[in-house]
């Protein structure tokens, strides 16, 4: 009987899960507008019908588990999300533990990103590699760590939380209470805000527009890009300092502007990392896209199995 | 037959030795002020001396290896030392195969900060974790990780080259080749630079004559511990963020002034990491003294046999 896994990603906008197989192959796939203000019971009730939608059409197939990929921190014994600036409404409320009642499978909780980062080693550009470390600029910075073939969690789950970096200790405040986080410099709401503060235009601009306008030639939003492009070189000769692994990934909505942040990335890195200018390290971009972390989901059953449930 | 392994820590003024069973206990030991300025014959001759001395006195006993902690990048798989600022001559020189040939022992080369780093987990503060991270706050600062009871690594050995984290992007310059190094704010040669930037006294002042001074409740002396501290604490932080870890430990020959920087590190980890301020994480100083890198250079014997040499 052919196993399968189920991987679910709960968005910032909406809920998709896919059936995978043991070889990362997606079997089937769905995506559902949630509505995230419905609350908890709603977001609950679309995971579960979602699941169960896929678990009907794969009955000839034995399903291994389900993995669940959700932003914020979570402490993974307890099953808790906490700190989650999308899902209010599911912090602190046992929610692993309320879905696995609901659908009587085991679901494993992941950070979004650590399931991305996982999803990048098992199908994506770091197959070649057991340890990388990927950071995902999106509205938010979000990070994950693979080592030795799995995911970093630490002693609460709450490893990897690259986006919360220091970068400039005098930098613009974060939620997280701290100051010039990663996250402030490096996101798609940090370029838009960094437009609002130049004066970029006389309305709010999105970050597309401000990488519209970059790539016209406009000098303030280059530097906008420059100053992203810096800020992710003084995080990542940081983490190659740390580590010396071998990869690390960059992937999110901010990916295209890649040829934007990159000149100033380059030259970070290679000004504060010995390391980087003395090893084989590799900076690249994330091959699966905003797939990623629906088939690190998913892969969450598979490698636990392989582990022993450890 | 009684197994023993024996530990040299090749530090910045000499060379000690020590013969250590599988329990820990420190059976001999010896100190050698070498010659450092002999040159490379004259420092491999001192290891092997030193080496051969502790055999002679445990003939009855059987030894399992040879662990060296020495300072600077270390590449593990061709025994190599790097950018070692105090033992030039043995740069880029296979440094363990000539050892191993005038010993006729297998050793296990280890860069200083990650030995200390195993012998706390071993024998010291870290005992009760299989996790943690040390930096040694000396002439320089160091770094060590370990993860699941074992030296990280990464893919040439220079992982948890934590004294070159950028604390301050705009800070002074490294020999590392990078400004605002964590080594450049944190360290005795940094008391000892903001002491005469501050021009403290007329005459060059040692961090011990720093400290005096700020003990005395000298302001501007104060003030350097202080800038040590938040520097400790941004590390910390990002090092914390980054892990999840249960235990940071400090260690090294500024660890006296614990009280004069922590304040300052403690206010910093407290703002910058969300993760410390709601887990269980623990800062404190190692217990080993200087030791811990001899102590966890024995252990790498002893370490490499459970891995099945590994």
């Amino acid at each position: 009987m052919n196993e399968y896994s189920i991987g679910v990603d709960l968005g910032g906008t909406n809920l998709r899960a896919a059936a995978v197989d043991r070889e990362g192959r997606v079997l089937e796939k769905i995506s559902v507008d949630t509505n995230f203000e419905g609350g908890r019971d709603a977001v609950i009730g679309d995971i579960v019908d979602g699941v169960n939608h896929l678990k009907k059409n794969l009955s000839t197939h034995r399903l291994a588990g389900v993995g669940i990929g959700v932003p914020g921190f979570i402490l993974l014994k307890e099953g808790f999300i906490t700190n989650s600036n999308n899902l209010p409404y599911l912090e602190n409320y046992p929610v692993r533990d309320a879905i696995e009642k609901k659908l009587g499978t085991p679901i494993i909780l992941e950070n979004d990103a650590n399931a991305a980062a996982l999803g990048e080693k098992w199908m994506g550009a770091g197959r070649e590699v057991n340890d990388l470390v990927l950071l995902t600029l999106g509205t938010g910075v979000g990070g994950g760590i693979i080592m030795g073939g799995r995911v970093l969690h630490g002693m609460d789950g709450m490893a990897a939380e690259l986006g919360h970096l220091t970068i400039d200790p005098f930098g613009p405040p974060c939620g997280c209470g701290n100051l010039g986080c990663l996250e402030k410099l490096a996101s798609a709401t940090a370029v838009e805000s960094a437009a609002m503060l130049m004066s970029l235009s006389a309305h709010p601009m999105t970050s597309k527009e401000v990488y519209e306008l970059a790539m016209d030639g406009n000098a303030k939003a280059q530097a906008i890009f420059g100053q992203m492009g810096r800020a992710l070189g003084i995080a990542l000769a940081n983490l190659i300092n740390t580590f010396n692994f071998p990869l690390y990934l960059l992937s999110g909505g901010m990916l295209p502007a890649w040829n934007l942040f990159w000149p100033e990335l380059e030259a970070q890195v290679k000004l504060r990392s010995f390391t980087y200018r003395n090893s084989k390290t590799r900076i690249e971009a994330a091959t699966l896209g905003n797939q990623a972390g629906l088939i690190g989901a998913a892969y969450l059953p598979f490698l636990s199995m392989d582990l022993g449930h450890k």
